[in-house]
């Protein structure tokens, strides 16, 4: 089910907003499977997966989330999930393989949320999305294929089951419910102490509290470390280039970046910091 | 509108020529946006982008051009675009995103050019295209989501606006139509000297010089800084395995580059480097 | 035609298979065009190829196998290229260009194999497939375009080509059969000792050791320099994290690796490294 939307409040000096100019579900007989990995671009990993795929289910459309998470790390791949999740159309399915647990005897999950599908390891990749988004339903992804590799379970389990998924099967048949999926220690903060869950590659800190709660806050100054950061702004262009400061980001959630400047490297911020209210 | 296809000259040396292989336009039903951006491919950025277009064109095909471009380089970029609007079919959508002004007044342009459609802020993104493909009319994108991030033109007004004009909207009915586009000093070169305007991932340095210019001088010598390169050569093979070459490039334009080697880490050429003929 | 799958022995210990979840062919009407080049993805090159596939065959899916083989590397792109051939539908087009002579007389190959079918330069390119997979028939391509750059084959005579063979022109139209395609100095290796071929992101070494082979040294060590590996594993997690381990990787051929490590970094490994069997 779609989140509701925001609706700012009358008079709000602070506009935010998320992505919901959905147009329709993806079309009938025409699905689409997003990708998201640790495996990088260099090697075949990725079109390995996509040939099954295309294999599975023969009018697919592949969109890449991206193949850059930083190797094994599941919490940037589960915050980067759950934009997706947040963004794309009713029907999507999400293939989502950081997996440093394969060959193990680790589960695999199927997961239904705002209308799409996951298919994941259960290692608490769908963590943030499954709180952050919430109304989701867990399976265990049963189907196992004739053969498999021991080392590449991405392209011999998960991507034929997100393939039949893709093309309708339904979820019964290839997985059982669940009430216990893998969640990592990271929740939305409603409260006054937030910390840096995803740096970007243009050194952006986001945190996990969301724009309702720091609106709250918004005549009190944001601090990180020894870094005073000031109060909330609306947009980068609101302070002078390389001065740091607190907004709004793109998913909603509170950021403490530079302008035209990188916060990561000029405060120093990594995943984890404490962003705390004066 | 189609440039004329180029016309070698009878008895020239040179073999130079367009892509000019096109078999048709783009399929009715089955349009197709392109995607140029600064954003990088670790984030989740280009793919909340490509939600969005599937959300508003849920038939659009999605390729992408790059999305390396050096943070906030709208030179850089300007040339890449212009080759995606040489290069592909009429019909074509292209949504390109170097921003560094988000947030702020600046406008946002809508630009029909060589029967194709582009959106890109208006910060001179569209110079390179406008002055080498000519023929282009520019609107400003009056169109405005109900709410919009502060931080992600790209997500909240851009990407609709392109969706909704590769389903067929009319640009009457989102924009409106403008003279003054922002222009950066950049234009072709059709006299003595000119400037390198790109450097590839290879070395190979691209200047502003066309193949009519260039091969007027196909006798002399061309010159960078201290380095002589000699005259105008066909190919790569034509001089020995590192040494220095000017020949035109796949883009019709004069290239300075190294047999097997690195023109930039060579000659130290960089982007604003004056090639001159003696 | 399809490689046979792989039956593994009764009472087997080591389960190894190839994927082959294969539902059908390419439909007809939505051909899939490959690409794997070395021409990274921060400069307009990829696009461009793109551009003139879709204008040749304006219902093409394209699919990024890599554009990241190291420049120039022939061998690297023929080690990755014979992964997409195992992997993809019947009817798929493989356009790779990785093509140091570019401009020279070199041939441009058309190959029909496991009813696939490849455009790449005549390199040697073609060998790992050649000999791995067999069943191969080549061809010149004798059709060139009207006109062509001296310095990108891959966008002016090898897309068009690869877009004329998706849209169904059969290839006796646009090449004449040949028996003596170039092959590396590379293949299969089927008794005591092998080679690294492939070395990926995450230090992972392939060597051309197939799955039958090794398992016919299940009982006994394997020895990489001065590195002594132990025997065949079944998956990463049956060692300690840190330790060097010989498994089947996901391609059918025996891997050197380090579990949550780099067997290129801990033990040095590179192309061409021999590995026996003690």
């Amino acid at each position: 089910m779609f989140r509701e939307s925001f609706q700012p409040a009358a008079g709000a000096s602070l506009i935010v907003l998320e992505p919901r100019f959905i147009f329709a579900a993806v079309p009938a007989g025409r699905p689409i499977v997003t990708l998201l990995t640790d495996f990088g671009t260099r090697d075949y990993y990725v079109a390995a997966m996509k040939a099954v795929l295309v294999g599975e289910c023969p009018e697919v459309r592949l969109i890449d989330i991206t193949h850059h998470v930083p190797r094994h790390d599941i919490l940037c791949a589960s915050i980067t999930l759950e934009r997706a999740i947040d963004g794309f159309l009713p029907g999507t399915v999400h293939l989502a393989v950081v997996d440093p647990g394969v060959g193990s005897d680790r589960r695999i999950l199927v997961v239904e949320i705002n209308r799409q599908t996951v298919v994941c390891p259960d290692n608490g990749l769908i963590t943030w999305a499954w709180r952050r988004i919430g109304g989701a339903r867990a399976y265990e992804l049963t189907w196992r294929p004739g053969q498999s590799s021991t080392t590449f379970h991405g392209r011999d389990i998960m991507a034929p089951a997100a393939g039949m998924l893709a093309r309708g099967e339904p979820v019964e048949k290839l997985a059982r419910p669940i009430t216990d999926p893998i969640l990592l220690d990271l929740a939305p903060s409603t409260g006054n102490g937030a910390r840096v869950v995803h740096v970007d590659v243009f050194g952006n800190a986001t945190t996990n509290m969301d724009h309702e709660t720091a609106q709250r806050f918004s005549g009190k100054s944001f601090r990180v470390g020894n870094h005073r950061i000031g109060s909330l702004r609306r947009t980068y262009v609101d302070v002078a280039p390389g001065t740091p400061l607190a907004l709004i980001g793109s998913s909603g959630l509170l950021e403490i970046a530079v302008r035209d400047g990188s916060a990561e490297d000029q405060l120093g911020l990594r995943v984890g910091d404490v962003v705390s209210v004066e």
